[in-house]
C-alpha cells in the first residue's frame, strides 16, 4: 500500500500518526537484534517504517532484505531509501526492479552523498545529478506503481542561505512526481512551521512529515547539530548544560524536548511525526506514551499475529501455532503457496510446505552459544537450561530467540515445573476465556469483541516417558495431542483431517475469526525444523564431543509432542496434572 | 445413504436403533401436521423413517414428497414404500426415476394389495406378480443405487399355515437382491424369535427389523389383530380386559407392552425396532424414554438445525437465521444453488436466492384462520394477537407455524413486552454463553464442546417509531442491526459485506463451527417472504374489508428490523432496555 494514502487518510481523520526510520546494522547479530526491535516496535503502531540505503553489494541488498522482511514477517509497510549519486544507472534500474519484485511500493528518492570533498556533483553520462532526476526516472519507468517521497530541508540542504533555493528544488521534485516530503531533523519548531508555510506558498501541496530525532546523549547531539548546522534553541543548550554528563538524564530530557516539539507542531496543525530512531527503541516508545498516543489495538492488531503485507498473502488469516517463535521460517517455507487459508484451514489442508533446504539457523553460535548454554553433557544439564530459560535466567534457546512472551507470565512457574520434570517445552500458550478484545495483553481485533485461547503445550519427551503419558491421556477426554518422532511416525487421539482452532475471536457483526490452529500436516512440516534445531545446537560443539553426541542422541530418540486442553473454561489445566502429577513417578530422565 | 449400512454399523457397535413408519395423511392440514410431527420426532433419533405408498396420482406423489421433504428439510433418511400390483410397469418405472431424482436411496419393495376379493393375483403382460419381481427389476435397472428392503411375515402373509412358504418367498426376495427385512407387526416375542431362527436356518443373512405397533385403543387393537390374524398372548388380553374402556390406560399399557417386548427382543440379541407410529407421537416417545434410549445428542444434532440429506447439500454447514421457522421455504429458495457455504459464508456471499414465485403459504386459511386470528381492525388488535402468541394463548402466527421453541421459554415474558410495546416480533433467540454441547435445550455437536448464541430479535416496527429507535441504537455499540422496508431500502450500522455469526460452537480438535448467521444479502431475500405473509394473511378477509386493508397497510408501511446483541456475556440484554425502556414514551401505535 502507498504510504501517502495512509497519510492522507490519517490527515483527513485528524488522527496523529508516526513512522520509524532504521538503518541497516553492520553485523549479522545487529540485523537479528534489529528484527526483534522492529517486531516489538510494531506494537507502537507506526504508519510505516523507513530503511536507509548505502550503495554496495551487501549494504543495498540488506536494505532490500530488511524492507521485504518488515513487510512479510512484521506486517509493516516499508519506505525504502534510495540514492542516485555515486552509482550507475544499471544498479539503480536493478534495485528498483528487485524492490518491486519484493512487493515494496514506497521509495524515498535521495540525491545521496557527494564524492568526498565535493560540494557540487558532476555526473557522468547516464547518471543522475539530482533526486528529481531519480523521481522522474521512477515515474517514467513504473508509472503510478511506487509512492515516491523526497527529502525536505527546513534549514537548507547545505547552509541556511540555501533555504529558498532548496524550496524551489523541493517544488521541482514534487513536480517531477513525488507524493510526499519527509524532512531533515530540526529542533526549532517556529523555524519549521515558518518553512512549511513558505513551502505551501511556493505551491507545494504534498504532505510534509517532520523529522524528529530524540536527543540520546550530549556529545553526539552537539557533534551532529554542529556538523549539520542545525539550529538548536538556546533553551535546550541551557537545560542540557547541567545534565550533560548524565546520559540517562540527557535521554529523559530528549524525550521531553521531543514531546514538547510534537505538541507544538500539533498546535500548528502538523499531526505526523517521522522518528529518526537510530535503531533505538526506548526514547521513541516513551515519547509516544508521554503523548498518550497509545496505539489503537484495532489498528495494529487485527489478528494476534502480524499480517504480511503482500497481495499474495493478503487473504491469509489462519496460521499453525508451531512457528509462533519462528515466523520468518514460516514465511519462507510458505513463500511459494498459491493461496493462503482464509478464515478456515479448509481447502489449504494439505499445502505443500517448502522443503527445509538449508536447515535452521540458531541465533547464537561459537563463543556466544558457549557462554549462553555452556557444554551440557547429560540430559539433566539440558533440562537445567530449559528450566533456566523459563525462569528468565537465560534469554534464549535455539527454538526461542526471545524470552517468554508477556502473555505466558502467568504460566511461567508451571512451565518451569514441566521442564524440571523432563518435558522440554518449546512452545506454549495459556488459555484465555472471553478476554475483551482491547485487553492490553490478550486482546486483538475490532472493539467490543471477545477473544479466546485454548491452552497449548509443545515439548520434547524422552521415549521411555512416552508410554505412561499416552496411557494417562486416555483419562482426559478434553485433551487432544499429536506426537511424532524424528522419522515422522505420527500418533494422535483426534481426527487429524480436522484442524483444531486454538485462538479465536468473536466480534460484533462478524463471523468468528480463528487465526491460530493446531493441525497435523503443518505439524509434520514443523517437526523437521524442530528436530533440526537440536542439530544446529549440537554443531556449536566439536565433533565427537560429549555435548554434540548428547544433543544428536536427543534429536534421534526423543519425541515431539503437543497437547491442547480443549476445555478453555477450566481455571486449572489438566495438562499440569498430567505432566507435573507424575514428576516423582515415572519420568526417567 | 443406504439404511442397511446404518443398520450394520449399529449392529456392529451393538447400539440399539429404531425407525418410524408414517402414512401420507388425507388432508393438506394433515400433511402440515405430519411435517411438524416428523420435525419433532427427529429429536427422538430414528435411524430412518418409512413412508407408506398407495398408487394413484396424488397419493403416490405425496409419498414421494414426504420422503423428499424428510430428507431435505428434516435431515431424516427416508425408506419409501412401493407396491407392484394393481399398477402399470410404466408408473413403477417413473416412480423409481422420480425417487432417484429426489435423492431417495431406500425403497421398501412390496407386492401390495390384491384386487378386491382375490386371493391370488394374475398380472397382465409386463406387470409384476411378486415383490421379488420388483426387487429384481430395481436391481437390474439401478444396480447398487438403491437399498432395497422387503417385508417379512412372522405369522405368515395370509395365514399361519403359510409361514414356511413365506420364509421361502422371503429367501427368494433376498436372493433377488434385497438388503434388509422389515417385519409385519406382532405381539408374541417367542414366536418372533423362533421365526427369525427359522429364517436364519433357511439361509437368510440380511438384517431383520421387528415391527412394533404400540396399542393405542382397545377396539382398534382387537379389530386389527383379528383381521390380520395376529397372535396376541392371552396375558395381554387379560390385562386389557379391566381397562379397555379407559383409552389413556390402554395407551399406557400399550407402552408397557412395547417396552417389555423390546427388552425381551434385546435379550435375544435383536436390537433394532421398527415403530408403526400410525402418525402418532406420544407412545413412541414414551417407549423410547422408558427404555432409556435417550438419543445421543451428538448423533442427532451435529448442528443446531437438521442438515439436509442430499449429496448437493452435504457441505452446507451455515444458514441464515431468518428462515428458522420456515425451513421448507429456505430449502426451496436455495434448491438450485450449485454449492453451499461450508464452515463460513465466504464465497457464497451473494448466492442467487431463487425468486419467491408463488408467494408464501400460511397454514391456516378460511374458517380456521378466522377462528385463530379473528378479524383485526386496528394495529392494537394485531398487536394483541402477537402478544397472545408469545403468551402461548394462540399456537400460530403466519410467520410461525408452531409455538415458541423451548429455548425461548426464558425470554417469553420479554417478547410479550416487546409486542405489547408495538414491536411485532417474528423471530428471536436468547443468548447462550458457553453451554455444554450436551445441554438438553441448547446443546448440539460433538461431546466436550461449548456452544454460544448471540441474542437475536426480528420484528416489524411502525414507520413513526423507527427514527427514535435508530437514534437510540447509537448509544449501544454492541448492538448491530439491519432494517428494511417493503421496497427494499436497507439501512444498517455494520459492514454488510460481512456476515455476523449468531450461533457457534467450540469443540475438541476442531475449527470453530458457526452454523447460523445474520447477513444482508439473505435478509433481502427473506424480507420478500416476511412481507408476503402479511398479504397472505390479508387474503383471509374479503376485499375492501377493514381487516384486509389494515394488514395491507402494515405490509406497505412498516419496517422489518433485526437486532443482534453482540455481547453474549451480559446476562440482561440491551435490546430489552432499548425496546421496552421506551414503551411509555415514544412508541405511537
Amino acid at each position: 500500500m502507498k504510504i501517502v494514502d495512509k497519510i492522507l487518510k490519517a490527515e483527513e481523520e485528524n488522527r496523529p500518526y508516526w513512522s520509524f526510520e532504521y538503518f541497516p546494522p553492520k553485523t549479522q547479530q545487529g540485523v537479528v537484534n534489529l528484527y526483534d526491535r522492529i517486531g516489538r516496535m510494531y506494537n507502537l503502531g507506526p504508519l510505516f517504517i523507513d530503511v536507509t540505503w548505502r550503495w554496495g553489494g551487501k549494504s543495498s541488498d540488506l536494505t532490500l532484505e530488511i524492507c521485504s522482511t518488515s513487510q512479510s514477517v512484521y506486517g509493516l509497510e516499508a519506505n525504502m531509501h534510495m540514492t542516485c549519486t555515486n552509482t550507475s544507472f544499471k544498479l539503480i534500474k536493478r534495485a528498483l526492479a528487485v524492490a518491486k519484485e519484493n512487493g515494496i511500493q514506497n521509495i524515498l528518492a535521495l540525491r545521496g552523498d557527494l564524492p568526498d570533498g565535493s560540494t557540487e556533483f558532476d555526473p557522468e553520462e547516464g547518471e543522475f545529478r539530482y533526486a528529481s532526476d531519480l523521481v522522474k526516472y521512477i515515474r517514467k519507468q513504473y508509472g503510478d506503481y511506487f509512492c515516491i517521497s523526497v527529502a525536505g530541508y527546513p534549514e537548507g540542504c547545505s547552509s541556511p542561505d540555501d533555504v529558498e533555493k532548496d524550496i524551489q528544488y523541493l517544488k521541482e521534485k514534487i513536480d517531477a512526481g513525488a507524493d510526499l516530503v519527509v524532512t531533515q531533523l530540526f529542533y526549532d519548531v517556529d523555524l519549521f512551521v515558518d518553512w512549511v508555510k513558505r513551502c505551501r506558498d511556493a505551491g507545494i501541496k504534498a504532505p510534509i512529515l517532520p523529522g524528529i530525532m530524540p536527543i540520546q546523549n550530549y556529545n553526539g547531539f552537539k557533534r551532529m547539530t554542529d556538523l549539520c548546522r542545525i539550529k538548536v534553541p538556546q533553551e535546550i543548550w541551557d537545560n542540557l548544560e547541567d545534565i550533560k554528563d548524565d546520559d540517562q538524564a540527557v535521554k529523559n530530557y530528549g524525550i521531553k524536548v521531543a514531546v514538547d516539539m510534537i505538541k507544538k507542531l500539533r498546535a500548528n496543525g502538523i499531526i505526523g511525526t517521522h522518528f529518526y530512531t537510530l535503531n533505538l527503541e526506548r526514547s521513541t516508545q516513551m515519547i509516544l506514551e508521554e503523548l498518550n498516543y497509545i496505539p489503537d489495538l484495532e489498528a495494529i492488531r487485527p489478528l494476534p499475529w502480524a499480517q504480511s503485507i503482500s497481495d499474495k498473502r493478503s487473504r491469509e488469516t489462519v496460521r499453525p501455532i508451531f512457528w509462533r517463535n519462528q515466523t520468518k521460517n514460516y514465511i519462507a517455507r510458505t513463500a511459494n503457496w498459491d493461496e493462503f487459508p482464509n478464515g478456515r484451514w479448509g481447502d489449504a489442508r494439505s499445502p505443500a510446505y517448502g522443503e527445509l533446504i538449508h536447515g535452521v539457523q540458531i541465533r547464537f553460535t561459537g563463543e556466544n552459544a558457549l557462554k549462553l548454554w555452556g557444554t551440557p553433557t547429560s540430559v539433566d544439564d539440558v533440562k537445567d537450561l530449559f528450566v533456566k530459560y523459563c525462569q528468565g535466567k537465560i534469554s534464549s534457546l535455539p527454538w526461542s530467540d526471545t524470552p517468554l512472551l508477556p502473555e505466558s507470565e502467568e504460566i511461567r512457574e508451571t512451565l518451569t515445573g514441566f521442564n524440571r520434570a523432563g518435558f522440554l517445552t518449546i512452545n506454549s500458550q495459556p488459555s484465555t476465556n472471553s478476554a475483551p478484545s482491547n485487553d492490553p495483553v490478550h486482546g486483538w481485533g475490532p472493539p467490543n469483541g471477545f477473544v479466546y485461547k485454548k491452552a497449548y503445550l509443545e515439548f520434547f519427551v524422552a521415549p521411555e516417558a512416552l508410554p505412561a503419558l499416552l496411557e494417562q491421556m486416555e483419562n482426559h477426554p478434553t485433551l487432544t495431542y499429536l506426537v511424532v518422532n524424528k522419522k515422522g511416525n505420527l500418533k494422535s487421539n483426534f481426527d487429524t483431517g480436522s484442524p483444531n482452532a486454538v485462538t479465536w475471536g468473536v466480534f460484533p457483526g462478524k463471523e468468528i475469526i480463528q487465526p491460530t490452529i493446531v493441525e497435523a500436516t503443518s505439524f509434520m512440516a514443523w517437526k523437521d525444523e524442530a528436530y533440526d534445531f537440536w542439530l544446529a545446537w549440537s554443531r556449536v560443539y566439536p565433533q565427537e564431543s560429549e555435548s554434540r553426541k548428547l544433543l544428536e542422541k536427543i534429536s534421534d530418540e526423543w519425541y515431539l509432542m503437543n497437547i491442547v486442553e480443549n476445555n478453555y473454561l477450566k481455571p486449572t489445566s489438566t495438562i499440569s496434572q498430567l505432566l507435573i502429577g507424575k514428576t516423582n513417578g515415572t519420568t526417567t530422565n
